[in-house]
């Protein structure tokens, strides 16, 4: 183990924790961030970013993400590659192990993320972000008066339907075996379907996306047993949301009954020097925005605490 | 009074409104700003914004605020000219009066930003953002190895010209009368005079900021009596910060003790249907990346409220 103690780690390189290191590291403090895949996170692999603020026509995911790290290495960041495995805390040092070492920091900020669950159909990953989609709220507006098919029957998947019915002119409902939502949420559904906007499909399974010239024409399907295609012009997935907080299973750190991390409004975890940010945040609404503001406001608390 | 009743206005035009009427307005909800001064509020007024995420050579702060203002009018937010005197509650309708005309709406955004606290001397507004400064975590980088003048002699004066030791190689902080932060932060402060780091000038009134080919130079100042001139090549005023809350004082939103809008991590206050985000809010950091943050999140709670 190094000697040398950091003042801060920050574990994941999405928008969150690149917004922290850009605070971090123009305040002198040493700021060193882990990352096991791609720099930018979820962002860096979505086609267009439409909603991010300052960018009146919307950025590529890739460019946003690129320029986030241009701006937290021009002040000093440094970004490495590895796995971290676990983190401990012995009070004014914490310890962070990452490959198997073990490093030393005053403050972490965790900023892993989250990942939205798969169905793992053939398509699935090949049109993601071109016709397969996993937010409503990032991508439902490019779908004014075109087809959707929603997969899912959850609580968000008959949420996010009824949503989308803003744009989409008709949605096809994929519930695999019957619908888990809440009486409210059925009641409320069975409008949209009185009014012909929603068809619910039971019993249906999703074998495969179809795209076309880049573009998703249709789905095959299994409905009650029975081969079914779903003609549409997009698909939203709606399998769940995955925090990546399996890291912190032998941690004391506070998480919420799915797994995603508590704070308080500072994004203090319970655990006094540990902070988190972003979309593996309990309440976190996964926009980029967000994610980045609250990567300010936990860096902010990070200096905070380390002058105190 | 007219019968049409707004789904959400917001009270204010600076980044956090802004970035909510991108995410209102993409939802096909009916969004009317109003805004009394600038559009961009306090950033259109900021020479270089240099860690507002997503630009990695800094933006000049009239430039973010116009594209922030363009991309919300893209989606369909609507931005009028106004001053909203006062709001009422009247459960699922609430009443805006905008220079005496009664609004209706569904929900409100309160964004109005909060203003730096002045000493009003000449100099002060002419040299604002260059040279004159309000925010330390904003500009201080900007000071690398230069001479610092802080002016004030609370909490958040010492707290400031501390942080400000990281990047100046020299600071004198000027005090009207005598220092009235808390003992640990003037044990604190003692050790950076002793080091030879900050002066300390009691009983120090500032009369003129001094500027020669756009750089400030210079301040005349009056200690114990006597005329003092002071070398700087900036200087930070820490003369408190007070919330745009002044319209609410009829209101039952619930304030802190400083004025500022009390709000639950959803961006809600205590009343159901009004939000408050950004500067305005209690705890705000005064950043952009924060105030865009918390726009996106009031949103989304907006939204959520809205469909309820």
């Amino acid at each position: 183990m190094s000697d040398n103690i950091h003042d801060v780690i920050m574990i994941g390189a999405g928008p969150s924790a690149l917004t922290a290191a850009v605070y971090t590291t123009r305040e002198n403090l040493d700021t060193v961030l882990y990352e096991k895949a791609t720099v930018g996170g979820l962002a860096a692999s979505t086609d267009m970013v439409d909603n991010y603020p300052g960018f009146p026509n919307g950025v590529e995911g890739i460019v946003l993400a690129e320029q986030l790290q241009k701006q937290a290495e021009r002040f000093g960041a440094v970004i490495e590659f590895g796995n971290v495995d676990s983190i401990r805390d012995e009070g004014a040092v914490k310890v962070v192990t990452v490959d198997d070492n073990e490093i030393k920091t005053r403050s972490i900020l965790i900023s892993t993320g989250s990942s939205y669950g798969k169905i793992n159909v053939p398509g699935e990953a090949e049109h993601y972000g071109k016709g397969v989609h996993y937010c409503a709220t990032c991508d439902g507006a490019f779908y004014k008066d075109k087809r959707l098919v929603v997969v899912g029957g959850g609580n968000s998947a008959i949420q996010e339907a009824i949503f989308l019915t803003r744009f989409a002119k008709h949605i096809d409902l994929l519930v695999r075996s019957t619908i888990k939502a809440s009486e409210v949420l059925q009641r409320k559904l069975q409008k949209y379907e009185d009014e012909g906007k929603i068809t619910v499909h039971l019993e249906t399974s999703t074998n495969e996306i179809v795209a076309t010239n880049g573009y998703v024409t249709h789905l095959h399907t299994t409905k009650e047993g029975k081969p079914m295609k779903v003609e549409t012009d997009g698909v939203f997935i709606f399998a769940g949301l995955k925090p990546n907080t399996a890291f912190l299973k032998n941690s004391d750190i506070e998480l919420d009954e799915s797994g995603f991390i508590k704070t308080d409004l500072n994004m203090q975890t319970n655990i006094p020097g540990i902070f988190a940010s972003g979309d593996v945040r309990s309440g976190a609404t996964m926009q980029i925005a967000c994610a980045v503001g609250e990567g300010a406001t936990a860096a902010h608390s990070i200096s905070k605490y380390l002058q105190s």
